[in-house]
């Protein structure tokens, strides 16, 4: 005997499928329905009719087995041996995130496959994983984004039993797991959320369909799916922490905002379950009141992304200007962002055509994700390319020495860590063929605004695509990714090594350039970090005649002369000032 | 020669037309075109011409002598001969607010007629006039909230000058001048910025037409028409105070809002003219960041109007529970409502369907205001009654007894103070044919779903309507309205006389009530406020033995017996405690 709620206030009656038969529910007011049924169980196929409907999966389901057009499946989550009874996360502020695609990060795409590499991961000195979205969304092949049974861990992963075994296995090897979930629209395939309560709103648009309502009649319910969905992955799944997906599209006028109320029900699940839970926001709002903290009027995030040092680095290493990089490009920008994070603080930007964001103020940087890459500046292109592919070994040196010696918590992208070949592309498995059209169709036309052929861009669809995104992981050992890898690997020790990179105080970012020579020197304390960008050996002069050792130098030209730095081109250098 | 600038991104050209002859603008970038044109002086017409048009008024168009489709005119403000060198509005904490529509206040439905009526006003012991929307709207009758040209006062109210008069004449009279300016929308007839730059956007809908562009390319110009025009009025009308009509309508989405960028300016023009500024939104936000300062997040407003409040009372005295009253109705909530502002502070609102608004912690009752009606609960009915054609005179006194003795600002409706015969009805003026045949159906069939038949609703665009709803001020000296203008100029009194009654501190309020017998005490230190709402005759039962002073009853038989207070039916009585 077991008792199934659904809510659903549009219906006039509900039957639930159960052990192939049909059962009325009753209306248990406010739009809840229920029904206490012998059949229900672990393990057990079900579904909801509503008003004579086709059976359609619960909103809420939790698992998946047919996909997200087939009947939902019950489970029981107690009946998981969990063996990290006394798991407590190490803190974001020192934490170095690896994101990573459970299709594509290993040969069999799945959560097994990911488990098989904790420990290449912990040698590497990752902290975190950050796993892209996990919940069902339509066929096989997916980034994740366009998720529907958003309780669901997607099947072809290995589904719910396998996702608690990689994050079992995770925190026995003092992994923390983040796992990335979208609350801003849901996909538009095998979202029947619409037929069963006000789940969207027409009176704000989304950049990917309709938005959700947050804020209208109904809204209490639609809030409450997303928190339960919140503090499911962190009870029953054991997740430390969630990374939300583009949280400028949670649209919400409301006195007290999704955000807001999500982070004071985290904060209470943090002390029910004695467990360091956070909250980290993909954000490009610019905007200080994510992080701020609740008292402050803020929203409470724990962290958000810093896309501005992103651009900013991206922007010098590569000298790209399309798109959102026409807002960047100078070293001035990249001192800025290292210095206070967000580039636009209320400065006018031409892509956006409007003054954007606001200064951050007395907040540590440990609240800021950085990396030279992440799954959308790859994902997001044409046709895919790392920063690997984009610009050269000495560059990709500075600019990840960039990110690891900086005040923000670093993240790198599954491969990034040996430059890997594969790229990340764009892939979809649509089963609504007609969808499946337009997405391809619209992925063309996207990028034949930026002067590409229709034929060079790859299909969203075809399996190759996803194929190519996969890593090859007999390149890590291998000439040139070795040196690459190795190269991470030092800088992430540093970090874990110099206090003075602890150090989350951007105030204390002290920072020399010179926009014509092409160099820049960023001092942390005694730990100073000399990059030249030109393509000319540089001599930088330095002010003390103190003794400087080389840390770590991505050229052996790296040498001082007559007390001045002698810089090869395109080459990075972290050193240590001895005192006294 | 002067200097004409005009926005208009999306024209290739501009042409002005000015004494009668065409000049093309030159492009002075960024959208904004300018021309030095010898023509160009105080009262002279013009118009542009975007790429060949029709000639289109100025957006930002000072003066509109020939209504929302005609010729703009030049005004230099510094013609105007102020002499208010040495005004100082009082503070809003000691206001006592009369708002007034300007078109049905006086017989001549003008800014004179207005100023023939400040003795009236000062005799009645108004502090502050609240002046509906004076911007140009179309055709001759109107609310004013259709406004398009949003800097030209209303030319049949007496334009530019005679606003300048009315004010100038308040400041001589000691009376402040509050403005109504509304920056959520814009009005359909005559609302040509669209074709003049991105004010508009559609990725946000508004209850009223095409939502305003506060957040998308090009909103930075956006924000600065709306800016420039509060300034305009504070520093070029000499206007003391703006009320922001309905500013949930404003979606902002940006790091910095438009209120908070808007009290920032108002801030700045404040120090630089040493004059008291006030901004005073509208909003059914029902959230406390509105008002609290920007240094703690907040928006910065000054005050916001409480329609917790209003409903609350509303409810209570009428019995009325459609609409939005269905979520008021009973003594806790008006006890709620005196004691902690927002009645809904996180609870669920069966109106809205979903939960709302947050608690107002730590501020002052000043911040708030209170009435027993304004121009929208009584213009939003559909045959626009007053409280006073919905109850009796001693439940008015009980209503009006409960304001003026609360901790929020009072603020009275025109003709309220003597319970004006004359309604205020919903009126309009459009031009547009096909507009004002669906404002009238739209009007019709709003209220059809209350029960109401077509043919009972008045018809906005009827001129009878618009006359209906003037002032008749020959009922002020006459039975039975002297004594209710008596009562409230009595309350008035009270309230500027009792040091209790400018205490701003809700937690200082202490209630009793009892819902069945349907009556109520307020205590403010020493005073207190009897209130029997029920047809019965009370005994309230005193628990302290000291002598209370009736200063003020609604019925002559209110009286002590017994240590108990005996309270007629519908009747209040305002006492003070004798301490010793």
């Amino acid at each position: 005997m077991a008792v199934t709620r659904v809510w659903a206030p549009f219906a006039r009656t509900v039957m639930m499928i159960v052990g192939g038969k049909h059962y009325p529910m009753s209306d248990e007011g406010l739009g809840w329905w229920i029904l206490d049924s012998p059949q229900a169980g672990h393990g057990v196929d079900y579904a909801f009719v509503l008003d004579g409907s086709e059976p359609l999966p619960d909103p809420r389901s939790p698992w998946q087995p047919y996909g997200v057009h087939g009947f939902s499946r019950m489970l029981d989550h107690s009946l998981f041996a969990w063996t990290d009874a006394r798991w407590q996360p190490p803190p974001l502020s020192s934490a170095v995130i690896y994101e990573l695609h459970t299709g594509t990060f290993s040969p069999s795409g799945t959560f097994l496959g990911v488990a098989e590499k904790l420990d290449y991961l912990v040698d590497l000195g990752i902290t975190h994983i950050e796993l892209m979205p996990v919940n069902s969304f339509p066929g096989r092949r997916g980034w994740g984004y366009d998720g529907v049974d958003i309780n669901a861990p997607h099947e072809p992963y290995g589904g719910p039993v396998q996702l608690k075994r990689l994050v079992d296995a995770c925190h026995e090897k003092g992994l923390a797991v983040i796992l990335d979930v979208v609350y801003n629209h849901l996909g538009p395939e095998g979202n029947y959320l619409g037929r069963f309560g006000p789940y969207f709103t027409d009176r704000y648009s989304s950049a990917w369909g309709s938005a959700v309502n947050f804020d209208g009649p109904g809204s209490d319910e639609v809030r409450r799916f997303f928190i339960d969905n919140a503090i499911m992955w962190m009870r029953d799944y054991h997740v430390d922490a969630l990374r939300l997906d583009a949280v400028q599209g949670i649209i919400d006028t409301s006195a007290v905002h999704f955000l807001e109320q999500l982070s004071g029900e985290v904060g209470k699940l943090r002390a029910q379950l004695g467990r360091n839970l956070s909250l980290i926001a993909e954000s490009n709002l610019n905007d200080p009141r994510i992080i701020e903290p609740c008292e402050a009027g803020g929203y409470g995030m724990d962290a958000q992304w810093s896309d501005d040092l992103h651009h900013a680095l991206h922007t010098v290493l590569t000298g790209e200007s399309n798109g959102y990089y026409e807002d960047f490009g100078t070293l001035s920008d990249l001192a800025q962002a290292l210095q206070e994070i967000f580039v636009y603080n209320g400065r006018y930007s031409a892509f956006r055509g409007r003054r954007h964001g606001r200064p951050v103020r007395n907040v540590s940087g440990h609240k800021f994700l950085a990396y030279l890459q992440n799954h959308d500046q790859i994902g997001n292109r044409a046709l895919g390319e790392r920063a690997s592919h984009l610009m050269n070994a000495s560059r990709v040196m500075i600019g990840s020495a960039l990110v690891f010696t900086s005040v923000c918590i670093p993240l790198i992208f599954q491969g990034e860590e040996w430059g890997a070949s594969s790229p990340f592309q764009y892939f979809t498995d649509h089963q609504d063929q007609e969808l499946a059209r337009a997405v391809a169709a619209g992925r063309k036309n996207e990028f034949a605004a930026f002067g590409w052929a229709p034929q060079d861009i790859p299909d969203p669809q075809d399996a190759a695509t996803f194929e190519r995104s996969r890593l090859d992981w007999s390149e890590v050992g291998n000439h040139p990714h070795a040196s690459i890898h190795a190269w991470y690997k030092s800088l992430i020790r540093l970090r874990r090594e110099l206090p003075e990179l602890k150090d989350g105080d951007p105030g204390k970012v002290l920072i020399s350039h010179n926009d014509e020579e092409q160099w820049m020197v960023v001092s942390r304390g005694s730990v100073m970090v000399a990059c030249n960008f030109s393509h000319q050996e540089r001599e930088i002069g330095l002010y003390e005649g103190r003794r400087r050792e080389v840390l770590l130098a991505s050229h052996s030209g790296v040498a001082h002369r007559d007390g001045s730095l002698v810089m090869p081109a395109e080459s990075v250098a972290v050193l240590f000032l001895h005192r006294g």
